[in-house]
């Protein structure tokens, strides 16, 4: 039994001295990738990834991956899940959000809140590199982070003074959508004196009105333009003094050495000191600590709810897409490159939800997403990063074909409409199947025109049903997304 | 006008220098208490300094303070809230529990989660200092911190390694009363290879279970004895990969070499190094952050309901006092002064509830209370540390008096008992007025004799009716904590 037992250490020992010496070959082999996910919330992040790690995990088993080469071409072997690297990182749920997909009935994978981790082993025989004369097999690891776009939405506020930032977002509140939910707000503001003290109690209830405001954007008006972004997701700071500020109107007309010199305890004085704050412990924060360790970057981005919304709502994307596009501008001018060294080489972005409306209108999707990318470039730098747009559908909820109407052919899609998709708060499914062509999509930003003759009409569909776990996810260009994102990695 | 304004300008100017050197002069009168408040959750840390804060604010206004010297000599001015320190600290939210409290109906406030601050200014007038002379009002700034007791069982974790932890754990889930529950969990971990390869999923599913038990434990069972501490509050960690790990049975037995050698993805290896990183990054950075800046301790702890609960209960609640009392050991084998330098000076033990029992049991409580600190103090170095137990009610909810009782006349409480009191899990208040003797406490850690007969029946109490804001709360020896905490920083 003892002898047994000391011969099994033995070979134990062997073993571990071979793994060993393999891992520090492979090592010096395998290559890695950090992918950060991002878009506004609902924009689609949770069943991207999901979707991504499904195809990739189930290739083989009904995977459509023909446009991602490593697959076209045999070298993709096998991937799987192995432990993050980041234990203090929540870990992205993929268990969860698949187990939703795939029930009776099926429904769409709770939002994630804040930050979320996943590592993917990927194995693949090197073909046109150096490598496939030194191994037969390479590893690919693959970090999928998933965070917030609000996040990105804060970086500008890097460059600005709290004036400056009062003064900007002001002037969003005092114009439509925003201005008729705003009034009430910024009369109470009116009646304040801003360099008398003021307590924490009035901050805090203020500040609560302000949150209470951004939310009202965001879920009822379909706004994009949401600031600070960390407001309406507070995590563990939430009831903490940081998360309690708000922009004050009228800075500019100020005597500016009395603005300057406002006491500490005055309201200004708090408000402005706690901006300063905000900036240095949340914004700089998140890009030191996570943002400057992404390779590659994918922005999602729904661009069928707002235009569903009317022009507002989509004016408010634009500027959106205008704000989080700084983050990638690192040029001379770049209020990144001038605190940090970022190193994302690859961005794309992916106007989700393309299976919501008929294949023909995926040309207009992406020369409109295209549009709202490009019409901020020829004011940045992007010489460093790759740039890429596609109309996609992580998880296909649809099937589309023809149908006659009034004697005419049409194309339409066919699925399961989501109940309450109207307020998008619910997730449950409604049981009546309807087959609509919804309407066309401008290919350009659209002028008044369009939203007079409201030619478009976005419904929210059900996942489709007998999804399965271990079967690769109906998708929209997902084999694209992969292509773009990693195959330059797996050669 | 031009000529007003600028007449106003200057006279403001000239106010902002008087008042500049009067702060001068004053930063250098004045004192700083730095005050910590904690206890295992349910312990009425709310209730606590909710009180704490309505007496002092509200001194003069019914405030019975009589055994706190400034109040009691009349040196005693004002106190008042202003803005807190740290601006990434959720602020302890006063008007919430206020609102709570004298509410019609009335209730408990909501418990508190991580941590929170306050700060309070306190307007006093010198007597016997050298201040006297200076000047004729001082203040002292009072910072009041309330976090978790449970952070503080998780000290001893930064002696440990893994396989000590282990051991321990394990030798508590394997008595009663925890054994029951453990069974199967215990019976889980038992069909697996500690070498073997393991998935992340693997350890979340079983992490999940312990932490399952640890809620069981705290909630149903009432035990103190809660690790790690932070798996039951998580905060912004919750799925995060260093709050999934759990004791792991038998490391004793496996080959040291072998443990030692453990692959770091293998079911141990990822268990041990999850550890690791917990202490680092969770129970060193409280130490960190936060404990160190504390100057005076109160540590509450409600004593009634494990006397309610029986022997095992109790026994865990004696376990746990001694753990936390590692936390204030700064002698040569402190962990704490071989990590940091810690300054606290004053440390108050509170026996809380003591409304719940009837006055005369007031002395045993205060002696039991005394047996459970002190048992532990031979072992330890508390030289730095100046102690000290009372039995209080922070807000108290009962009325006592005599009552006849079979010809006999006898001590009674009077109150309105809460809703589900049993368990704990509601504020909710039920109608019902009773008078009881809820029977005597033990003034010595009990014996099989007590817990056989049973003599304690504690129930627990709604708050008081028409309690009003602006006035003091009833209490019990509020001002002899107030006087062992901050009447020296007063004089």
């Amino acid at each position: 039994m003892a002898f047994i037992s000391k011969s099994l250490i033995k070979n134990r020992g062997l073993d571990k001295l071979k793994h060993k010496a393999n891992e520090l070959l492979k090592r010096t082999l395998d290559q890695h990738v950090s992918l950060a996910v991002t878009g506004l919330s609902r924009s689609g992040k949770t069943a991207f990834i999901t979707s991504l790690v499904n195809q990739l995990i189930n290739e083989g088993n009904g995977a459509k991956l023909s446009f991602f080469e490593p697959v076209h071409q045999g070298n993709f072997i096998a991937a799987k899940r192995i432990p993050q690297k980041h234990y203090h990182v929540p870990r992205f749920d993929y268990d969860a959000a698949i187990t939703a997909l795939t029930s009776e009935p099926a429904s769409w994978p709770e939002p994630t809140h804040g930050i979320s981790e996943l590592r993917l082993a990927i194995r693949y025989q090197p073909k046109d590199s150096l490598l496939k004369y030194a191994t037969d097999m390479a590893t690919l690891t693959l970090d999928i982070t998933d965070y917030p776009g609000e996040w990105l939405l804060d970086l500008p506020m890097l460059k600005q003074t709290y004036q400056e930032w009062s003064e900007q977002t002001h002037a969003l509140m005092t114009q439509a959508p925003r201005r008729e939910y705003s009034k009430g707000f910024l009369q109470k503001l009116a009646d304040l004196d801003a360099f008398e003290f003021a307590s924490e109690e009035l901050l805090a209830e203020l500040s609560q009105e302000y949150t209470t405001l951004l939310h009202t954007f965001r879920h009822d008006l379909g706004l994009s333009v949401i600031q600070p972004g960390r407001f309406i997701q507070p995590g563990d700071l939430a009831g903490a003094p940081i998360l309690e500020f708000f922009p004050f109107p009228g800075l500019e007309n100020f005597d500016a050495n009395e603005y300057q010199n406002a006491p500490d305890n005055s309201l200004v004085g708090m408000l402005r000191s706690r901006y300063l704050e905000y900036k240095e412990q949340v914004v700089k924060k998140f890009y030191k600590e996570h943002f400057l360790r992404f390779d590659r970057q994918i922005v999602l981005a729904d661009c069928l709810t707002p235009l569903n919304k009317g022009k507002e709502s989509f004016a408010d994307l634009e500027l959106a897409m205008s704000m989080v596009l700084e983050s990638y501008n690192y040029g001379k001018s770049g209020i990144l490159s001038r605190l940090f060294s970022p190193k994302i080489d690859r961005l794309l972005f992916g106007a989700t939800k393309a299976d919501h409306v008929t294949p023909e209108q995926h040309g207009p999707l992406v020369a409109l997403l295209n549009q709202l990318v490009h019409q901020n470039k020829h004011h940045l730098n992007y010489e460093a990063v790759q740039m890429k747009t596609l109309a996609i559908a992580s998880v296909k909820a649809t099937n589309s074909g023809m149908s006659k109407h009034k004697g005419e052919e049409i194309p339409v899609i066919q699925g399961q409409r989501l109940l309450s998709a109207e307020s998008n708060q619910s997730n449950k499914v409604f049981g009546e199947k309807i087959t609509i062509f919804p309407g066309a999509v401008p290919s350009q930003l659209p002028k008044d025109e369009y939203w007079q003759s409201k030619p478009f009409n976005f419904i929210a569909f059900a996942p489709l049903k007998d999804l399965k776990k271990h079967q690769s996810l109906p998708h929209v260009r997902m084999d694209q997304v992969l292509q773009f994102l990693l195959a330059d990695k797996m050669i």
